[in-house]
């Protein structure tokens, strides 16, 4: 079964931006893109909501950079009418039950790219495999949150958890169904 | 000079309670009560805000078992008139100059309980020295935060990093004031 994870870095009090969209906090180095280049190489598909889609299509590149060709991204929206983009497809029908079906058909693991809006509602239908965070020394106050509400407890297991470069801490868990 | 520090076990998603004020998720284990045992040796005063205040006399006893003798407690309000408690202190004026003063006196060291409205005060005020945080593997989606914005960004130094029993992680933060 393909894994589905969402993630993030953020900061100690969960957000993934500060206040204002700026991420002028975030540290970079090269345990982070070491981490980052393994994910990539299991995932062949990046689900993202619309607010996370239009940020990405203002930068006018791919979500991602990620390695061994580009991947296949699914749009979830309820307002948008179409997406122009090879590659981008745009999903109007219920996240869950989607993704749900995603999963049953063959191929590689399966990025949701934050904000929470999508994380939300693909952790309350069940479908989340993996969690992780790359927590960032600093209390930003305010922001986009790495977790929204989903409506019910969602137990974890922890997977790996370990200090890196820059005083942050990196760990991943398994959502526990 | 007396180190103040804030923390508490919470949720990978940042609350110290469920919906309902339900702990029933919290993990206690040895290496916990190790961990806790080790610091209350060094606390000799304890700061509340009100409602945590109420909800520890509600207990019946100390807000906590702290070995070595009773504590000076202290408990911050405007709305409150009086506490009749022996080693209990109401503060009716601002948390900020009171603990600056208070960190000038000799003494040792000083734990501020949560909720988080009586920490953002002194997060603010940049009386605070260090946080910590035991993240237990759940998201509770709602409840009472470890953080809530203190209207500016505050920068950590990770002090100490270590998953422990339970799938909880444990974390140490200096303050860089």
């Amino acid at each position: 079964m393909r894994t589905v994870t969402y993630g993030a870095a953020c900061s100690l009090d969960g957000f993934i931006t500060a206040p204002g969209g700026s991420m002028d906090w975030l540290h970079w180095s090269d345990e982070v893109q070491a981490i980052m280049a393994a994910y990539w190489k299991t995932v062949d598909t990046i689900l993202m909501g619309r607010k996370t889609w239009e940020f990405a299509a203002a930068q006018g590149g791919e979500p991602s950079d990620v390695p061994g060709g580009t991947p296949s991204s699914y749009v979830f929206s309820r307002t948008l009418e179409t997406i122009d983009r090879p590659g981008v497809t745009l999903v109007k029908s219920d996240p869950g039950a989607f993704v749900r079906e995603l999963k049953s058909r063959p191929g590689g693991d399966i990025c949701v790219l934050g904000g929470s809006d999508l994380a939300r509602s693909l952790l309350a239908a069940g479908v989340v495999d993996e969690v992780g965070c790359n927590i960032h020394p600093v209390l930003l106050g305010n922001g986009v949150p790495l977790f929204t509400d989903c409506g019910r407890r969602v137990s974890l297991e922890l997977k790996e958890c370990r200090a890196i470069d820059g005083g942050c801490v990196y760990m991943t868990y398994r959502v526990t169904h």
